[in-house]
């Protein structure tokens, strides 16, 4: 049989890895990852073919799955956070769509059984770190556009804000592209309170994790690398201070029973 | 010390509960969830003491987590999915707020030392199970209208189809709701095709799971019940079909660099 597995290991820390990814990479003989992502995992990995491609080389690596996948050696593709939330899986199927319509030359894609193990994202534990930032409607947004227009990123930033949803940014930065999270704030601030919590959190649940809550007028891309989740709470979220530990939530609405 | 966890265990699937959920457990005496939650958790939640309060108690069970905690017992209060995202976490800040406004009685509450542990969210497991459905941009809206206006919730859903994110329904219907559902369909059609694929995933990951796949013009409320996800895909999101085996995934852009 001709397997592969898409598998999200979770923000990084190995305590919030499930063991139903462990169990699909321990079954694997060939990984499909950034060698860093494999350092976090450990010893489940010693003894496994290690398949790395240069950052950016998405498509390469989708495609180097399938095709290992189909030569019959049951392979884990595998990502960190979701590998469903703008991550690796849905390159994958976007090439077996490519080759149901004839588009691609690799009918063996279409042989190999494939299952899709889902992982803890940094929005989630971003939010746990600082309380409950996503306790209510929230969506996601990646400022990266890469492969979207920039019309569409801000067309949906704007409905965010109209919306008064909880916003997490993925992708708010990178080294070519440092002006559009600035852009996204400024657009938020049509919709919401200047002083609005934000999270921005960087390299989240790992050794070297740094949080820091700020308000939205405050926001600056300079504060921000790839390694950080943007999450803007909505016009009810709040941080409350109890000594020396700071707390964001956002409110499902049981205020009016509570008082 | 004064501990209080606030643990998330997943869609059901007892391989996707994080060693960090099952660890928090364990280190608690005392546990405070719906009894169907600790069945599904097994072994873990053997000798502790279990506080179980009828559905809808919400803010009591909140209550009992902090007083218990309080009163020096290490306590886990339980949800299943993420307790962050629609769960209890938030309620207990909410709770904590109150207290530091002064508006509750329980200054005990305040030497709490709480840590929030995420888990996998339904929509998650969702996704997974057909595919790669939150591939791209993504909000999730509650259509429950005991706590948020369904004005408020109207405008949500207008928000998500005029920003074309592929929307995640919380809380579809219930008992007492069925008409909730039908209406944000309807207002889904404005913005985006009738062949939209939807997902209905119905008690996600666990023995009696069972997934439909259908079109946003023929979503209706009477296929769904209160432990159904509904996830309804962006104007991009395909269902393809390769055999018998049917996926749906939200692609990220990357076609115009595969053709």
């Amino acid at each position: 049989m001709s397997r592969l597995f898409l598998v999200g290991t979770g923000p990084g820390d190995s305590a919030l890895i499930a063991p139903k990814a462990l169990a699909a990479i321990a079954a694997s003989s060939d990984l499909v990852a950034y060698g860093l992502y494999l350092e976090l995992l450990g010893e489940v990995c010693d003894g496994k073919v290690h398949h790395d491609l240069p950052l950016g080389e998405e498509i390469g690596r989708a495609r180097l799955a399938l095709d290992l996948a189909a030569s019959g050696k049951t392979t884990a593709l595998i990502s960190s956070g979701d590998i469903g939330i703008y991550a690796m899986a849905t390159l994958v199927f976007e090439l077996l769509d490519q080759q149901l319509q004839g588009k691609e030359s690799h009918p063996e894609w279409l042989q190999v059984e494939i299952e899709v193990v889902p992982g803890i994202s940094a929005m989630q534990a971003g939010a746990s770190r600082v309380g409950a930032l996503l306790g209510h409607d929230f969506c996601t947004v990646s400022l990266s556009d890469l492969l979207t227009p920039w019309e569409t990123i801000e067309k949906r930033i704007h409905s965010a804000g109209a919306g008064d949803f909880v916003v997490s940014f993925y992708n708010p930065v990178s080294r070519k592209r440092d002006w559009q999270l600035n852009r996204a704030r400024d657009i938020l601030l049509q919709y919401r309170p200047a002083s609005t919590p934000v999270l921005l959190g960087r390299q989240l649940t790992r050794a070297d994790e740094s949080i820091t809550i700020t308000r939205l007028d405050q926001l600056d891309a300079s504060a921000v690398d790839m390694f950080t989740l943007v999450s803007v709470g909505n016009s009810e979220s709040r941080h409350i201070v109890n000594g020396d530990k700071h707390w964001v939530y956002t409110p499902r609405g049981y205020r009016k029973k509570l008082i």
